[in-house]
């Protein structure tokens, strides 16, 4: 089975918990998760800044293989680059059609 | 493929999320996006009346065909009338419900 | 068709949501809802305590034959035991990962 974790609160609190809870999926001890993946947006992207209080949190998930893929278009709102966010994490044009295109593929779809 | 957008928060930056993100699934410019549906229940009933500060917005939506379907047990609970909806707003009976048959149908579903 | 409600806001307004929405989709008149399952985790854990707000709601859920599931890893975190849940809530490892399972069985997922 696969998750796909949606980051895309402006609150730290559920912020970390979705981060929280990709680590979570990972460790989970049944062997039946094989894949994680977090789509950030909209207010979720301040998670995944370089300079950002879960930069740590974003680099351990990046470490253990978790894809991290950034909405692009949240990037241009915001006025931030690539280059702003922690090193290793993906772009993608719109956070929501990659959403729809995991989900399409069969993920499982979690909103801390 | 084809999304649900479910507008339940009362948050207004959740709520302008989440209209927005359905505008950026429909101006997809992959064309892997078929067709994206609003569904409207509790806290998210606020953003599409006709008094409120995101009826354009709304508008805006539904002149692009995406439907806007407002779960009725909400307008009940909040006083409202359905003739209280932006102008092309549907009612549907559970808000939850519609969302639940639209992904049973195939859409993925996204919560801002 | 059947749909797991994710328990997981710290936000006693999105808490009293979910339960709503959980009681709505019983209600359901189409008959088209065979199944609701909650899962409870994160922020969410504190409205399936024994002694709290929400208490009451979650027993009459639970009447109704829904199954109410909380993640073991949020009542260690928390430093709460299964016993301070109300009574017929049951406990599963993680709740994103019951959450997986679920879609993967053919529930449809709502997060209020």
């Amino acid at each position: 089975m696969q998750t796909v974790v949606h980051l895309v609160s402006g609150d730290e609190t559920e912020q970390q918990t979705a981060l929280a809870i990709a680590e979570n999926l990972l460790a989970d001890e049944s062997g039946d998760i094989d894949d994680v993946a977090i789509v950030v947006q909209a207010g979720g992207i301040e998670a995944v800044t370089a300079g950002g209080d879960a930069a740590d949190d974003v680099r351990h998930l990046l470490e253990d293989g978790v894809p991290v893929k950034a909405c692009s278009n949240t990037l241009e709102m915001e006025g931030l680059e690539a280059s702003d966010l922690v090193d290793g994490v993906e772009t993608v044009p719109e956070g929501a059609v990659e959403v729809t295109r995991l989900q399409d593929e069969g993920y499982a779809y979690v909103r801390p």
